[in-house]
């Protein structure tokens, strides 16, 4: 039987160690394709490069792994794989494993997630995983142990059509998994201002997050919070239905 | 009575044709502030900048109109304002009007969309513009007005908590307005590959879109090709709530 092919890319670059520890837990179960940005491309969201060319070079290859760069963003890489690197449809993306959280609202902006979107959107089954963990020196080894037994499961029962997983993993040994919903709440942006050398301000991005549920058992910041590894099933498609049924009856009716 | 505030900014940049359109019109509603990209921004979806400095330029200011340019991402021109520029939280943010669609998938890749997104994070009533229509010469003055009736609409009853409208307008006059769902389909991608004076290959992205459900009247793409104003409602919630109620019976138990 022919192993399975997967996909990896993140957001963090080709050479960041946790795509590395993904790599190897998953040479372990199939056929190895990364292709990944040649630098740290964090908060890339769904970004693609429509007016720039994009560049792609082999890095390296040994046994069942190639390992590619790619000057474009998680998603442009996704999309070069399937158009350009891989004669077959990938049974598996995997994203990551990115270097801190990718919980709550953090989705939207998270290059490692735009990579997983971008998957489902090609009906790829797809996981994000993502290590709380700030420090220089995470360890990745135990979530690429996770990674490995949650895509042997995802090899084997699929996904629906339209979902991608997003897995944040705790620091610390987890207690277990749960099944969470994508938190409420938002981060709260504290420019940081400067002046440069010729009198011109400056700012740079920083804040913190703000819960608006930190009770919430069924959230993914609580679970990881209280040491969970945290899955959310994520939707390509963004439509409310809810508001799609009932606005006739909300008195808007455009 | 104090005039409502209205924040606009775009993807396609302070000097396009569509956000000057979309001031003029929001300009008879209320007090406006424009924070748009200092540039083209197209396909950045919803990417931030925390890697490098952010600037800030007032370009112009007449009447009730203050307009700034960001060198930021859509998305960072939101959280700027918010942040660094209003001194209170606006009524209405309203994105684009983008030159060309943002319908089905595209939404996800869409900087205007981005922007409306990140609004509604922050709990601001907001909406994206787009004009189905890519020439040059696009006249947008028909969306403004459409985008003024629609806006003063959701400044009266308000959006509720979690979604943000995706407008798309046909470059025709449209026969009415349909409230839709995101289209099922995706970008086929042809990247086009060439060959630079020193022999290294590069790629432009190209591609068309598929649709899944072309005869679907309930779709935005449906919509639009049948000259329709198509509005789809969008949640920041990506959760799959079907696949969180059922994932046990699917024998998804990771």
């Amino acid at each position: 039987m022919r192993k399975p092919l997967i996909l990896i890319t993140n957001d963090d670059g080709v050479n960041a160690a946790g795509i590395s520890a993904l790599t190897n837990a998953m040479a372990r179960i199939g056929d190895v394709v990364v292709v990944a940005p040649d630098r740290p491309r964090s908060g890339k969201s769904s970004a693609i490069t429509p007016d720039k060319p994009i560049r792609l070079s082999l890095r390296k290859e040994y046994e069942n792994v190639k390992i590619y760069a790619c000057s474009g963003t998680p998603t442009d890489c996704v999309k070069m794989s399937i158009n350009q690197i891989l004669d077959r449809r990938p049974d598996l993306l995997v994203s990551g494993i990115n270097h801190g959280p990718n919980t709550a609202i953090s989705v939207i902006y998270s290059g490692t997630m735009g990579a997983a979107l971008e998957g489902c959107i090609n009906d790829i089954p797809s996981i994000g995983f993502s290590l709380c963990h700030y420090e220089c020196d995470s360890d990745f080894e135990q979530a690429a142990t996770f990674a490995e037994s949650m895509a042997r499961k995802v090899l084997e029962n699929g996904l629906p059509k339209g979902v991608c997983l997003n897995a944040n993993i705790p620091g610390r040994l987890p207690k277990g998994v749960r099944l969470c919903h994508q938190t409420d709440g938002k981060w709260v942006e504290e420019f940081i201002k400067r002046t440069d050398p010729a009198e011109h301000d400056y700012y740079w991005l920083s804040g913190h997050y703000e819960n608006n549920e930190p009770e919430n058992e069924h959230s993914d910041e609580w679970a990881v919070a209280n040491n969970y590894i945290a899955v959310v099933p994520c939707k390509i498609d963004f439509t409310d239905y809810d508001f799609l049924n009932n606005y006739k009856k909300m008195n808007y009716d455009f």
